[in-house]
């Protein structure tokens, strides 16, 4: 549970950048190289290769060179753990409603008993 | 689309932390007050209220004071932008399947031809 929040923390923060979302975006299309990547984005390359390996350390890239290319790959199985935590807060919203269904429907029985 | 963005970015910072994730998941079961979301933290209560303001910046959560206390709700809306982004990026994913079957169908209908 503490290595699954942990991750959750890693991927949030990763995703809370609007560069790395547009690299995912981009990768979402197919595998591509940092050079292709860094292309779009008028950023020094340093700079640029930061938001690639803060991507790669939330798991939600890998990469890997050939050669003198390095290409990067997106890691869809990552993105899993951001929507079983979406469906854990639905689950949570809907446990509610389904109490307060029963309160109603406890109080409508009451009111017919009456 | 600036707007947007700019909304995720403070979105996916907000959930990047397992304190501000626990005080989600409380609120998803109903309203509380910031005594009540606090209580199971051992944090002194101005860091808590850090997560707060967080939470409320991020329009995840609102607050409204009535008298002294003050009480928490989650802003189930501000959950639809983390899920669209998710959509979006499964679209990504599903147009490059997409192209890549076009490619096989091609490729075969190319192959029957011969």
């Amino acid at each position: 549970m503490e290595q699954y929040s942990d991750r959750l923390d890693g991927i949030f923060q990763a995703l809370a950048d609007p560069t790395r979302r547009a690299v995912l975006a981009r990768l979402g299309r197919g595998p591509a190289s940092i050079s292709d990547l860094a292309r779009p984005f008028e950023m020094a390359l340093p700079s640029f290769m930061k938001h690639i390996h803060y991507l790669e350390g939330s798991g939600l890239i890998r990469t890997r060179k050939e050669g003198r290319v390095r290409t990067c790959v997106i890691e869809k199985k990552q993105f899993a753990a951001v929507e079983a935590w979406l469906t854990e807060q639905h689950g949570l919203w809907e446990g509610r409603t389904d109490r307060l269904e029963q309160f109603v429907i406890a109080a409508q029985k009451k009111g017919e008993s009456q």
